[in-house]
Formats: structure tokens, sequence, C-alpha cells
């Protein structure tokens, strides 16, 4: 079945909203086995509205809509596809008292703009909305169904996956599967290059993408079953895990971080982070994780020397002489929030984020991550390489992955040791003045 | 000028990438004068990537095409291009010789599949790749222009604004010139109906806009010139300003955490952090600002009771009996991280993210923020109403968006204290038992 996306919003063709909504519905129709072949957006106007309605309509099963359901006049979604489907608009009691007992809920009077929200196209199947006031609905034009949602992600995801997704999968015959093999470590260029003949394969699929500083391999397999479509696919994934071994960090793993955390609850172990550069990112990356808590209590942001110092008690000769960016204070930051934490693992990130080096001898780009259970430790340096003005978002993003990629090695090799340690006392007092 | 948009790739079509490169395009186009009628995304099928070329070039002055420039065989974008006008795709010694220069630089052996992006459609512009290996290149097909620029954000952002912008600022006459004015704390609807009047304006346009928990305004107007267009706006930003008054805070401002850096710097202050529910987000989105290292230096993600007893000074008492998610708690986190830091602000967030509550008399959606200079509290209990599954997103960002908006508030009434505030250890010694 062929589906298309047509998200509906001038603020999206101006650039103040990034569309999401795209992403989340290809990802959750590709999974259910519909091809969305073609994703558009268009403005809140009348006739291109309906030049790009009539195209969908020619080359496709489903059409979703997203966008111009408020209660603003310049949304015209609702009235535009109504017009489409040669349908009347007709006031639905049911919608107005959810729409009145919304603003209720808040405290708050209920606009007046807000009743149009109640008109619903005749005939149309209505998606309640228990997360804002515009109803969804569903209409049919010919053989085509018209999927109409509300363009905030927080109203549009719940009325999808509780009423849209139901619809959908009993319109479907065909399954298809797809597993991402996610990796860490190694370029796309390099990947493609290890599993090069599977990249030709016809049914399941395999293909590489590179995202965020990662590469993954995508495995699709079309068949009348999930078993058969996952038997197709085993023999395929099995030879992939041993081409790419141990930069393979999780197959359908959402993100490192949550790999690291499955990983720490499992062995009942707890990490701790002390960020300079990051900035809290990588609190913030393993506090995304549900039910982080059982494994992260601690994370200090020294973002200046003296918190460095006074917090984690990195000494101030080392700070000074070799600058906050060097091996030995990421060790220290290291060693000195695994100690004040109690965690069985501290992590540290160090670095140069850009857009701009406040130290002629380290490039923008330049990060240092440390890891250690207190004993041993293990340390990278990382040169990103990437040091264009709007850098900056970008090496910290990859910093942080670096630094939850390091605590996920921890953790998988406990209570092993990881081979490329070494004794973080001995490493810190080598740097001392002799 | 029309321009569309053309972002070519599969993995955008089923999800696995966040199109961020339409939104940069499209801002970026605005602010150039440039309509962007059309947005639309196809996959790498020479067919269907043919149709929407088809399409785009009948109403289209200039397209701008991305993604499909990589080494991989299903990379065709370059190919389907030249293909549309009539060009054959000839080597370039220049593209090749710094393809190869990339991959040295890494010192990484060239994969003999980054030959083919040297290949270059004859009589295009190239445009040249510092950050990667693909070049892009401008082409024509009768009067509209083919951009065409690779996928990854980090090429094709510093390609565009070095070698696009300049090329397309060359073909405009017309100046469309906007303004947008950022409010934090009233909803899109009420916001619209204090100036609902003037969403009937013609030239300059107002449009509202809702996102992430804020409302905004657009002012746009087209007129020959810069300054024309700006005087055409000044009345409205004048009476907007007005009618929306505290709400605002930005006239186009980036973010809330920008405008609470800028303030903090001007009056030389400094803030630091106590976060629990938004673990860490607070402080990554202060240290998204380059140079916040002038006005933040500490952030302690407390995210379990002992963390917060231990490091922030939190009672134990306060916390057993009225649990971490509360006023008091608040208030301590806040006056602990001041003291701990010296900042000239403490800033703190405990709330109930979810998606689950572990509290049965604390909904998912409660969060308190508090404030202090270290005598006096600004203490708001917020509830986002948001509990569906998806809601811990939504919740974090909220919350941190409304720290951050306590913490400009304090900047920027400094020095004089504002208002609403309370004696910070009166409050706290409110709670002990008697």
């Amino acid at each position: 079945m062929n589906c298309e996306l047509i998200s509906v919003g001038t603020e999206i063709l101006l650039g103040d909203i990034l569309n999401t909504n795209a992403q989340f519905l290809s990802r959750e129709l590709a999974s259910l086995g519909f091809n969305v072949l073609f994703q558009c957006t268009v403005g809140d106007n009348r006739l291109r509205l309906l030049s790009v309605l009539e195209n969908a309509a020619k080359r496709s099963d489903v059409i979703i809509l997203t966008g111009g359901l408020g209660p603003t006049p310049d949304d015209i979604t609702k009235e535009v596809c109504a017009e489409f489907c040669n349908k009347k608009l007709i006031p639905d009691k049911e919608s107005l008292d959810k729409i009145e007992a919304f603003f209720a809920l808040k405290n708050t009077p209920m606009p007046e703009s807000n009743k149009k929200q109640a008109l619903i196209p005749e005939d149309a199947i209505i998606l309640r909305n228990d997360n804002g006031t515009a109803p969804g609905c569903i209409m049919k034009k010919g053989d085509t169904g018209l999927v109409i949602l509300p363009g905030p992600p927080k109203e549009m995801i719940p009325m999808f996956l509780d009423s849209v997704k139901p619809y959908l999968q009993s319109l479907s015959s065909e399954t298809i599967l797809s597993h991402n093999i996610r990796t860490f470590g190694i370029g796309e260029s390099a990947m493609s290059e290890k599993v090069s003949d599977l990249l030709e394969s016809a049914n399941p699929t395999v293909a590489p993408y590179a995202k965020n500083g990662e590469a993954l391999l995508r495995v699709t397999a079309k068949a009348e079953s999930r078993e058969k479509a996952e038997a197709l696919m085993k023999p395929l994934l099995d030879e992939i895990n041993r081409r790419l071994g141990s930069y393979i960090y999780g197959i359908d793993a959402n993100s490192i971080e949550e790999t690291a955390v499955k990983l720490l609850r499992e062995k009942n172990l707890t990490a701790a982070f002390a960020e300079s550069c990051t900035g809290g990112l990588c609190a913030k990356r393993i506090t995304d994780i549900s039910g982080a808590s059982q494994v992260f209590h601690c994370g200090i942001v020294s973002y200046s020397n003296e918190i460095k110092h006074r917090i984690l008690g990195v000494s101030e000769e080392n700070l000074s002489r070799y600058g906050a960016v060097s091996a030995v204070v990421a060790a220290e930051m290291a060693l000195g929030v695994k100690k004040l934490s109690g965690a069985s693992f501290g992590i540290s990130v160090t670095g140069m984020a850009g857009p701009t080096s406040d130290d002629p001898d380290i490039p923008v780009g330049r990060i240092y991550i440390a890891a250690t259970d207190g004993e041993t430790l293990y340390l990278k340096e990382l040169n990103t390489g990437h040091s264009s003005k709007d850098c900056r978002d970008y090496n910290r993003f990859v910093s942080a992955s670096n630094a939850l990629n390091e605590l996920r090695l921890c953790a998988l090799s406990y209570p092993e040791k990881r081979s490329e340690g070494t004794d973080i006392k001995e490493f810190i007092n080598s740097f001392k003045e002799v």
C-alpha cells in the first residue's frame, strides 16, 4: 500500500517549525508495511492544498495530513479536505463538549474561535483528541483514504497511536519488517565496504545510513507474515554481526544511551558524569531514558576551572599547567566524580566545542573523554575535524556520544576490565612535576 | 521568486532521519525574500525523482535539492538531475584532488567508491565542499535554477551560506523582512485574541504560531528596500509590544536561554542550576549558547535523594516528609546550588516528568521551579497536564523553559527584586515540624 504525507502549515515553509511529524509518521508507517513514497509540505492556502491533494490522490492509497486544524482563520485543512471530497461540515456536539471541558480543566475561558474546531465533515470517522481541542477525522475520496490529524506532536502522536494505527493495520495484508543495526566508531563508507556484497541483496535489502556521527545498516524484508520475514533476515543479520562485531551497539536500539542504561541495569551498576564542554548533554541524554534513575544519580557540570577544582578535586597545578582541555584533567574529573558520587563508573568530557578556541595549541574539535572504575583509566582523545562556525552542536553531540559509548563499553565488559585500560593513579602522577 | 525544496533520501521516507535541512533552507530563503511554496521529499528512485523535478520546474524559479550525493550506488541525485537537464557527467580534477586530500587529512585510505563524487554535470557551477567529500553544483533547466547540495547538515549548511546564498541574493529584487516576537507564559489563542484586529493586516502581515510550549507572532513586510520594510513594520511592532508587554522575551531572539545569557552578561551576573527531573537539560540549553562560560560555571544534576542531600544540602527530613517533588525541596535545591557555586542566582527544577508517577499524590507533569539570589525565593508550581506515554520529552523541555524564564526574569529586574518574591529562609523554616 502506498501512502503519502501532507504537512500543512506556512510556519513549516517559513522554517519556524521543524517537521518532526513527518519523521514520526514515516517510521510508524514503515513498521506497518506501508510504502511512504512522497512527503509534501504546503502552506495554509486553499488552491495549493487542493493541487497537492489531487496529485496525492492519483498515486496513493492513503493520504495522511497534519496541521491546520487550529482555531485561527488561517487554519483551513479540514475545510479544504471537505471541499475536495464534496462533503459539508457539520457541528459535532460531542466534540464541542470536549473542547469546553478542556478549557474548564485548565480553568481558562474558551475563546469563541475554538468553536469552529467542532465542525466535522459529514460521514467522517471522528478521531477524539485527549490532548488538545482539535478533533481529527478520516474521510474517503474514491478509494483513497484521507486521515486528517492536528499539527502539534503532543496531540498528533497519541491520536495516531490510539486511533489511526489500528485503522491502518486493518487495511494492509503484506508484512514489511526491518531491523536497524546500529554501530559506533566506524564511518559509513568503511562500514559499507565491509558488507559491500550484501548491499546488492534484493529481499531482504541492506542499506547503509549515516547520521549524527554514527553509521547504521537497515535490513528490510517483505513477506506474507512476520515469521517469514524474520526467517528471511536471520542469515543476513548473523553475517553482518560477524563482520562488524564490536562496532555494533544494538539491533533496533534507539540510542547508545538506551543501550548503556540497559546494560547498567542488568549488571546493577551506576554511572556519574563530570562534564565540561558538553555542559550537561551527557546527563540530559542518559535521563532521556525513562528509568534512568536506577543507574544515574549524579552529574556535575563543571564549566569553570574553579568548579573543576573545588567540587571535583582537579588539581590547580594541572589546570594551570596543562589547561582544562587536557588528558590529565579529564582523568582527574572522572576520578573526582566517581569518588564524589560513589557510582560504579565516573565518566568525564572536556574539550573545545567551538566555534572558536581560546588556546592556540588546542584546535576546535579536540575532546578528551575519560572513564574510570576508580582504579583503571580508559582515555580517549577525539579530534572531530569540525571547526566551521556552526560546529558547536555537532562537536558537543559527538563528544557526548563518545562518552556514552565509553560507558557502554565499560558496562559491557564488566566484571572484566577492558583490555585498553591503564592505572589511573599512575597516569595522574606521571603528570606531576619532578 | 518562488522556490521549492526537494529532499532526496529513502532514509527520510523511512523516518530514520529528521529533515532539519528543509527547516534551515526555508528559514534562510524566507529571509532572502524567496517564497517557499512547496517542500517535497522523495526516495533515491530515478522515476519518482524525475516526476518531482518536472512538477517543480513548472511552478518554481529555483529548486534546491539536498541529499543523494554520497559514494554508495543508491546515491543518484546528481545523475538524475543531469539527465533531467540533458547534461553529461564529467570528471573534475579539482574535486577529485579535494576528496583525496580529505581522506589524507583523516589518515584514512580513500574508498574506491568515493571517486564518483568527483563527477560533475557539464556547464554546472561547482560548489566546493570543505566539510566532506561531495561537491555540490548549480545547473539550469530552461529558466529554472537547480541547486544541488549534499545531505549531511554539517556539509550542506556551510556550502549554502558560503556559495548559494550570494548566488540567490544576485537573483532577487524585492525585499521581504520578518520579525519574530517571541513570548513565554501565554497560550497561542490568548495571545491571538489580544491582537486579533492586527492579524487582518495585509502588509505587514501578522501571524501567530505555537511551538514547544511557547507562542510567537511573526510580522512580515514586503517592500522595495530593507529600510522601507522596517518603516512599514515599526508601528505594528510598537503596538504589539504595548499589548503583550512582559510576556515578550525577545524580538528575533533565538531562545529564552539566549536572552537569559545576554541579560546576565550585560549585568555581570552568573547562574547555577540544580536539576532533578530535567536531568541536565537546563545546563545543556544554557551551554548551547556560545560564550555561556562567562555567566554559567556550575550545574548539579541531583537525580537521587542522596545526592540532593549530600551535595546540595537538602534536608533529609524534608525529602522524606514532603518527597523530592515538593516546593520546599525545590527551594532548598536552589539555595544549595547558589551557596555551593557562589553564583548570583541559583535555579532548581524538581518534578514528575513521566511517563509514570511513583507517587499517587503527584500527577505526571507537576513541576516545581525555584529561583533565588540567596535571600529571596521565586517559586513556580507548574502542572503541564501532559501525561500520555510520550509526555516525558515535552514535560522536561517545558520545565527547562520555565526554569530558564525564571532566570531571565531575575536578571531582567536586577538590581531590583521581582515583586513576587518571598523570604527564602522563612519559607524553608515554615516547613519545619513544630
